[in-house]
């Protein structure tokens, strides 16, 4: 088993400033454009007016046009009369003053009379009138070196004659996607082909930097194509991304393809996601071998791919925009890694709370849902839950600040909800963790959320929610905000192959995917094997969890198991069949003084409207008699 | 005399309202585009995977792929051998895992023997194995409506076999740049000509504002061309711009065309400038006649056009950012109008400190300084200076923080001071207010500003800036940054046509243009005029005030005067003539303790460099022996 091995491991920081130092001598390049389409650039030289403007004596008000001299016996005992072309001309805004005109006397200070104009006040050379360069004399700088260019900075550039300006160039970067199992998006994916999607996020990131992304099509994993290409890339690039092959596997061969072109830097950095980095250099210009997972690809063009950009944009990188939050979960860390764990913010009782989103190098929607990173240190082994920590933003804290927050079980109606949010209010959104029922009411306890999705059945009455929302707040003030009545039961294959009924069925041949510690559905699978006296052991796949009703039901579909339990809108969504266990109540619990924010003033409006209820209808699966009904304890 | 009369100038927030009330039935227009092209677009609905991803059970390390249950009793007493295909197949991260293998183990837990590898720990099914649907679930909602694409969301919905979605259609802008006066910037600005420049700031402005901008060519002020072009722009665009027009002269034909389409909802709004606005109506879209002054044109689209542009984009405006700042010179308004002051910012001792600019709503170059605006309210009839005001910023403040703010006495080297600032440090910047040297010393007093860049002669012992330092700042330790000596005298034209030599040739023949109040040159040339015994009476054109050297120049330059006093490189930089009246000293006097700012630091590195020292020698008329040296007082 032939593999590379990482040549050094560096901490972030080490390897960052090594590889920048590579190319201190790299100066921007200049090129010039017309001023009408730089709208965003960076200037790469100061731009001196080549016209004055005014270019004129200009009219500045509607008036008329008079000679100083024969008005300064004026006064209000003793008008003087102007008479035309003698004394006076009308004139509007923007017309030209001459000789012998030297002032304007504004419409509203005139009294018409016979034979022209009284007037009660004299005038003073240039009243009213913008001067030749009152605005921009020629010669003047308008503009600085680096200066990036706004809309209004277009029109004064215009004004002064200025039609072509010298911006830096935006640096080009090569982007070659490799990998013998990676399809174009536009193909369909066969088992064992992955669609390419990483050179479509950097093509993207380049944008948002400044800079130009060159797509390459996608490369075997052939080490003499991969040269050959990188090198072509060198030539036509300022900055070369291959991705992936960076890793030490059998097929990595970027690394091999660097040396052979010029010299790697580093390959391995202590961050994860994003270990297998490769920072290069070939003919003097940055060559970088990126991961291939989505968040490790992410993470290591935002880490090492924008500083070098900003080398060839001549702009400082802003610093990454940081906030304490209250951790709401606890989080382990290798002591070998500085590690990025994405996270979901909100306010809650005036305190940000972080809520770590799932954590693989592979779980790209975590990155779509993430507000911000929490990085644990090199030297720390994790972070315990309630401490504080300090969280690099992805989004503005405004927005965050808008978003109602809630922890606990999981529903395919929350993604509903959250997307009629965003429709109705544009700026509210609604922020969901799934970590099951009880860790929901025990976040809603620490203040860390403001609603807790909640199906918890009391086994004595039969009832939903109320008694352990009792119990675990005895003294406050709280609300059960009435969800939905919903079918939970067995999801099979199409046909119900192996013909379960009931959990007897669940014999040991039969493969089974349970869900999570805490989760309501799991509670309910426990209950179940307690009552009918199944051990655990007996079930094949009891420790194959998965996190949401909708990983149940796939998993099921594609045959990685033959049943689990979860609603019936789940199975439906993919033509699974369902049999039924029970009718549960899903409702949102929080405390009585939170029904006056605004978030979930909105929540409950969507809850009770009509379009909501159509779209329940759709899922199926679903009852809402008493939906957005409030009981309060 | 015919002039259109303000139907209704009403303040600012109710004319809003009701214009935007009038199209409160406009619906956001959906369009299907490629996700591959929709960077920055907001979502029109929700987005729902069509792949789950990964699509098969695929291998999340580089190992082995093996049948977990052969694992099973592995321990570091008893390690099991597991032999090739028999127990396990070699694999790379991303490799699809079939069955009868269930689990993946890492290359780095494997010990080589013969026959295969031999683990001393057993693992569980789906170890390193990421499983279908892992990231995304088919039929899960992967962008919610109302979302705005970022590079990371892209490469999710390619996963998610979304190749196409559904955004919300940009407005398209229509404007309609009228007026005889004004020809295309391509042509030669003849006297009288006004160079069309608005057109271009909506243009990139609608971009900057998510719309899509469609520049109509220029109409001459006829009602019929105008109410023609407005008719099919309405028909072709969402939103409709006529600049300008829209006052009251005799050729403001705008309020008449918008009036014969369709429904004038205002004409005139008590803002300043701003005022003759027109919101319009016209087969149910808005059309707005926008004042001609670019200052002018700027606010009121700011404040009319983009809240309007809102309503087809569908989020919500985010209101501009406030800050409290100190007032550095006292500010008069009108009770008529809300009046926008811009300002430049600078952080001095902490406290944040807003200098006006130049208030005409002619004074584009004002727009390109400004760091934001300060407003006035209606029922104001000014603010003091000092007293803490609300600005809108329109620069961040993380910039604003970095930048060092001059008061005093003007020279053209402070823009090459800027240029090089910004080039050597990208960040930061330099900002200077021209009020002369005394009220810059004020300003220093006052802790308004960092520096203050003075001329000031002490007549007795004929030294520079050193006594008045003294004066004003006795019990602070002060220090005089040595600037430039420069020539001082008078500008006239080419060949020196009136013969001046000194000041006792400027008889009353002759028109001069002077410098503002407290100018070290306006303190000169009065210093002249009362030793020579000259009255100011006899000085014609003592009234004409110019703010800058450049601005006297260009005076001279165009024949707006016959002489005026200024420096040399103003003289040569523009073609004249220059006749030597003094050497004077040009310094910055500051506190010690500022010296250790880090943009006074960059100031003197670039007061004391070769490449400003090269600058200097262009420009002319400098001698730069003691620039940078420091005085302590």
């Amino acid at each position: 088993m032939k593999r590379n091995l990482y040549l050094n491991v560096q901490d972030k920081e080490t390897a960052l400033q090594n590889f920048l130092s590579a190319f201190e001598d790299i100066s921007p390049k200049k090129e010039w454009i017309p001023v009408t389409e730089s709208l965003g650039r960076i200037t790469a030289e100061a731009s001196y007016a080549r016209y004055s403007s005014p270019s004129y004596n200009s009219c500045a008000m509607d008036g008329i046009a008079v000679i100083s001299s024969h008005t300064k016996n004026a006064s209000e005992d003793c008008p003087v009369l102007l008479a035309p072309e003698k004394d006076y001309l009308e004139v509007d805004t923007g017309d030209m003053i001459r000789p012998p005109y030297d002032a304007v006397i504004m419409a509203e200070d005139l009294i018409e009379a016979e034979g022209g104009f009284r007037i009660i006040a004299p005038t003073h050379p240039f009243a009213h009138v913008r001067a030749i360069g009152e605005d921009i004399v020629t010669q003047e700088m308008v503009l600085p070196s680096r200066h990036e260019i706004r809309a209004i900075d277009i029109s004064v550039l215009i004004s002064a004659g200025i039609h072509e300006i010298p911006v830096i160039k935006r640096p080009v970067v090569g982007i070659i996607p490799t990998g013998d199992e990676m399809i174009d998006y536009r193909e369909t994916p066969e088992d064992g082909r992955i669609i390419e999607t990483n050179s479509w996020m950097f093509q993207n990131l380049v944008t948002e930097n400044h800079g130009v992304g060159r797509r390459y099509p996608i490369i075997k994993d052939d080490p003499v194509k991969i040269r050959s290409v990188v090198s072509d890339a060198v030539q036509d690039c300022d900055i070369v991304i291959i991705n992936a092959g960076s890793s030490a596997g059998r097929d990595d061969y970027t690394v091999h393809a660097i040396r052979d072109l010029g010299e790697v830097l580093t390959h391995g950095v202590a961050i994860k996601p994003g270990k297998p980095v490769i920072l290069g250099k070939v003919q003097g210009k940055p060559v970088i071998g990126l991961p291939g997972y989505p968040v490790s690809a992410y993470l290591t063009f935002v880490e090492f791919v924008v500083p070098v950009m900003h080398l060839f944009i001549q702009q400082n990188a802003r610093p990454p925009k940081r906030v304490p939050a209250k951790l709401s979960k606890t989080l382990m860390s290798g002591l070998k890694y500085e590690e990025y764990v994405r996270v979901k913010l909100g306010i809650v009782e005036g305190e940000l709370i972080a809520s770590p989103l799932e954590r693989g190098a592979g779980a790209s929607m975590s990155l779509v849902r993430a507000d911000g990173f929490c990085v644990i240190p090199q030297n720390r082994e994790g972070i315990a839950a309630h401490e504080t920590v300090s969280v690099e933003l992805v989004r503005d804290m405004e927005q965050i600040g808008k978003t109602l927050v809630l922890i606990g079980s999981h529903d395919l109606i929350l993604d509903v909800i959250n997307d009629r949010m965003m429709e109705e209010t544009k700026d509210m959104c609604l922020s969901s963790t799934h970590v099951g029922s009880l860790s929901g009411l025990i976040a809603l306890k620490k203040k860390e959320a403001h609603l807790a999705p909640t199906h918890l059945l009391d086994e004595k009455d039969g009832s939903y929610n109320r008694t352990i929302t009792r119990e675990m707040f005895p003294d406050e003030k709280m609300v059960i905000i009435k969800g939905v009545r919903r079918r939970q039961g067995w999801i099979v294959k199409p046909g119900n192959p192996l013909s379960i009924g009931n959990i007897s069925d669940i014999t040991p041949e039969v493969r089974y995917i349970n869900r999570q510690r805490g989760a309501g559905t799991r509670v309910l699978f426990d209950y179940l094997l307690k009552k009918e006296g199944i051990p655990t052991k007996n079930i094949r796949g009891y420790e194959h969890e998965a996190a949401t009703h909708m990983s149940v039901a796939v998993a099921v579909q594609k045959d990685n198991a033959d049943v689990g339990m979860g609603i019936y809108s789940c199975a439906r969504a993919l033509g699974l069949d369902f049999i039924d266990v029970t009718f549960e109540e899903y409702d949102f619990v929080t405390y009585a003084s939170y029904l006056e924010l605004p978030f979930v003033q909105e929540f409950l409006k969507i809850l009770r409207s009509d379009a909501f209820k159509a779209k329940l209808e759709a899922l199926g699966g679903y009852s809402c008699e008493k939906t957005g009904n409030l009981i309060y304890l």
